[in-house]
C-alpha cells in the first residue's frame, strides 16, 4: 500500500492512498483523517486502506485524482518523534578518516543515533530555507522506517514487526554548525533544521524481495542539480538494521506509534558509486588530496533524491527541493 | 487559566480546564477535545476556555467534578517537540567541577539544549519504569514553557511572546548511561527514558509577578521519600531565559505549536537549598569529601516535585512518582 498526504491548510494533512504506479490518488476520507490517526490505529483501519489500494490500482476507485507530489506534505507534517541513526559505518569511517579520527571500536556493536526534531517536516517539493549558506548546507538522502507502538526492552527482531511504513528522507545539515555544536556534548539541534521526507510513505511488502533482513535493498539515488551524484546501494552495507536500531532507542523507554526511524547517509565502500551527502564526498576529496573542493549547497541549488524499485518503478517518489534564503 | 489532560484511554487523553485551587475541573467538551488542539488554534479556543475557567472558580460551572491529579495524564501526553536546556549554570559549573573539568566560557553565552523524546510522556502519578537500577536512576525537577508557532531566526523577546503555558517537569536520566552515551558524540538517547510532567499545564498570567523576564521567580521543593532534598529557587540563576532558550531552537528551523521547552535542572550556588537532582547533590559530595555519598533511586523510590504560589497554593500540582521495575 502506497499513501501520502495532501496539503490542505490544516496542520497534519489529508490522507490520501496513492495508486503503486503513482499516478493516482483517492481520498481516505470515511477511513481516517490524517497519517497519525491511521498510525494510531493500524489494525482496523489499515485493511479498509488496503481494500481502497486495491480498488485504485484496478482502476476501479470512483473518485481517484491525478495524483502531485507538489501538493504533498510529509507523510507525516509533523510526528511525535523523529530519531535517525548512522547506520552505514563507511559513512563514519570516511568522515572520521578525513579529519584523521579513529572509529571506535564500540561503533561496531552498538549503533550510533540522535533525537531529532519533528514538529515541523518539510514536503517533498518545499524550499529548504535558510538564513545564511555560512552554515554549509548539506543534504542527506535517506531511508526511515515508522513504527507502531514498541515496548520497552523489545528485540531487534520483534522490533522489525512494528515497522508500519517506509519513507525516503533528506535529513537537511548544516555542517559548519556541526563541530561547535557537537562539541558542547549534548547533541545536535541548530545543526539539523528541518528534515524532508518523499512523497509517499509505502508498506513493506510493496518493496517485495527489496525488503530484507530489516533492510531496503535498492538503489537511492541523489541528483544535485540535475547531475547525478550517487546512486549508492542501500542494502548491504547497513550496519545495523532497522530492528536494531529501533530496539537500540526501546532499551529504556516505549516507542509509540508514528515513531520514525531513520538509517542515517546511505555510504558504500565503492567510491565509484558515488555519495548521498556532501560531506562525504568533502571527506574522499581530503583523504585522497588533503582539502576537500567540493563546495557545500548555494541558494537555488537543487537535491532530488529517488529510489527505484526492482521493476523500475518510483517506490516513493521523489525529493525534490530548492535552496532558498530566508524572507525577513 | 489551569488545563489538564484525563485518561480516558485515547492516546491524547481529554482537556479539562481546573479550577485555581485545583478542586475542581471541567470537560472542555464542545470547545476543545485535546491540549494539542487548543494549541493549534490557540487565539480562537483559548478566549472560551477563560470564560469557562473564569465560571468554574466563580462555582458556577454547571457540570464541574473533583480534580485529581491521578486521573492525568501529562498536560500532552505526547506532543511534536521536546528541547531540554540546561539554564542552570550553577548545575553545569558543578557537575563539570566534581570531574575536575572545566566549564567553557561559551557556555555562559550560548545555552546548552538537548533534543529529547516526546512521543511518550509520563503523567504526574504514573510509575517511572525501569529495567535495571544499575542505570543510575535519577530525578531532574525543572520547569518548562510550551510555546505557539515560532517563527525561524526569532529574537529572545519576541520568543517569551510565543509562551502559551508553563509546566513542571520530571526529566528522568539514567546518570550510568550518560557518559558512554555522551562520548559517542550524537547526545542523550537511552540516557534520557520517558519525561514525567505536573498535572496542571497553566497560562503565565497565573504567575503573576512571579512570571518576570522569561523567569519563575518561585521555589522548586522536591520531596525524596518523603524528605524534603531541596527548595531550589528557579528565577534569579537561571542563567538564560524560556525566550533564549526557544530563540536558540529558532536559530536554523521554525518552531511549531505545542513545542515544549524546558528549563535543565533548577540549581543555586547556595547549597543548603538543597537539590533538584541527585547528580547535583553527589558532584557536592565528591567535592567536599572527594566520594559521592548519596546512591541513585531504588525500585520502590518516590519523588515529589511541587512549586507554590506567593500565595502558598500549589501552581501545577505535584509530581509524585514511584520507581518501579519492568514487568516482563
Amino acid at each position: 500500500m502506497k499513501l501520502a498526504t495532501l496539503k490542505d491548510g490544516s496542520r497534519d494533512g489529508q490522507l490520501v492512498v496513492v495508486s503503486r504506479d503513482l499516478t493516482q490518488a483517492h481520498h481516505a476520507t470515511g477511513i481516517a483523517g490524517t497519517m497519525q490517526h491511521l498510525l494510531d490505529d493500524w489494525n482496523f483501519i489499515s485493511p479498509q486502506l488496503e481494500d481502497l489500494y486495491a480498488t485504485l490500482n484496478d482502476g476501479k476507485a470512483r473518485h481517484a485524482f491525478a495524483f502531485d507530489p507538489r501538493q504533498c506534505t510529509a507523510p507525516l507534517p509533523r510526528a511525535f518523534q523523529w530519531v535517525d541513526g548512522s547506520a552505514y559505518l563507511n559513512h563514519v569511517e570516511l568522515v572520521r578518516k578525513a579529519r584523521g579520527a579513529e572509529v571506535p571500536a564500540s561503533f561496531y556493536e552498538d549503533p550510533l543515533m540522535y533525537q531529532g526534531g519533528s514538529d515541523d517536516f518539510l514536503g517533498p517539493t518545499d524550499d529548504a530555507v535558510f538564513a545564511s549558506t555560512d552554515w554549509g548546507i548539506d543534504f542527506e538522502s535517506e531511508v526511515a522506517v515508522v513504527t507502531g507502538d514498541v515496548p520497552m526492552g523489545t528485540s531487534p527482531d520483534s522490533a522489525l514487526d512494528s515497522v508500519r511504513l517506509l519513507m525516503l528522507v533528506n535529513d537537511w545539515s548544516l555542517r559548519n554548525l556541526i563541530p561547535a555544536e557537537l562539541a558542547k556534548g549534548f547533541g545536535f539541534l541548530q545543526a539539523k533544521p528541518a528534515t524532508a521526507f518523499g512523497p509517499v510513505a509505502v508498506t513493506p511488502d510493496e518493496l517485495r524481495d527489496a525488503w530484507q533482513g530489516g533492510r531496503v535493498h535498492l538503489t537511492l539515488e541523489s541528483r544535485w542539480n540535475g547531475r547525478s551524484v550517487g546512486r549508492t546501494e542501500a542494502g548491504p552495507e547497513m550496519s545495523f538494521h532497522f530492528g536494531q536500531l529501533i530496539a537500540h532507542v526501546a532499551r529504556t523507554r516505549r516507542l509509540r506509534a508514528g515513531s520514525i526511524v531513520g538509517s542515517g547517509t546511505v555510504s558504500n565502500k565503492d567510491w565509484s558509486r558515488g555519495y548521498s551527502c556532501i560531506a562525504e564526498k568533502r571527506a574522499i576529496e581530503t583523504i585522497e588530496s588533503g582539502a576537500p573542493k567540493t563546495e557545500f549547497m548555494r541558494y537555488g541549488d537543487r537535491i532530488r533524491i529517488e529510489m527505484k524499485g526492482t521493476d523500475g518503478t518510483s517506490v516513493f517518489g521523489a525529493i525534490d527541493q530548492r535552496v532558498a534564503p530566508l524572507q525577513t
